[in-house]
């Protein structure tokens, strides 16, 4: 729908506006990618708070993980993720076949290179939105062939 | 709904983004302001075109004018614009009572000074808007009391 575009747009001009800098080159890659995870991290913990603020304690992690793949990935990019996977150590990867923001860039290994800058802002988000529900972590992207691409979680034990 | 506040979080981040530099010092207050106008004419210039791209053609400025107030401003903020003024020489101006984004800081003049920069990319989101339509002007913003706001559209004619 015309309505979640905004969203895309939006999170484009976000992009495009921190990786470049006002000379119009581009900025270190390090320091605008932190800049868009830590967007990211503001808006994911803001934003689960809302999202849960009518919903029942979570019973452990993987109930936590499971609302993250349904009624979060849901609420933002308007799906699911389609796979979701655990070692029971902490590690969990979140596999969207489709992610939004690499879905209008490309569907094949073309652009690869590009990918990185417009999945930062979504692994912020990630980390927020768990930190907001009590788990600390790490969170990597990965991606072979857009738009398909890989969240990895790596959750700190105290 | 939960998910129209991502836009809301979103906007807020992105406002203390560019209004922050790295040092957490309050940036040189034009730049910044230029920054959010320039953010928010990409989103609105790419936007409406998505948005009225099953549409017929506008016949005059005034029914381009009719559509931002009332598909425009209800794709992005949920709701109308609650009143349009105009003086047929070009200025029209558009008053939000309860404008989206003031509505979560105050209902009154408190706060006042903080407002001009939770408007500024509204300005440009109609300015980018109206620019993909056809229609060059100059958009400024004016609050009372919030959360009550108009926008000012100046055009610029040929």
């Amino acid at each position: 729908m015309a309505d979640d575009a905004l969203f895309d747009f939006l999170h484009m001009e976000i992009v495009s506006h921190v990786t470049k800098s006002d000379a119009g080159l581009l900025q270190d890659g390090d320091e605008a990618m932190s800049k868009l995870e830590q967007i990211g991290y503001s808006t994911g913990y803001r934003f689960i708070e809302r999202l849960t603020k009518d919903l029942s304690r979570f019973k452990d992690e993987l109930e936590v993980m499971k609302a993250i793949c349904k009624d979060f990935w849901t609420a933002v990019f308007k799906k699911q993720v389609d796979n979701l996977r655990t070692n029971h150590q902490g590690v969990y990867v979140l596999q969207d076949n489709k992610f939004r923001f690499l879905a209008s860039i490309s569907n094949s290994r073309q652009y690869l290179e590009l990918a990185p800058k417009y999945l930062v802002f979504t692994c912020g988000l990630l980390r927020g939105a768990l930190a907001s529900l009590g788990l600390t972590c790490i969170v990597t992207a990965e991606v072979t062939t857009m738009p398909a691409c890989k969240f990895q979680v790596h959750l700190q034990r105290a």
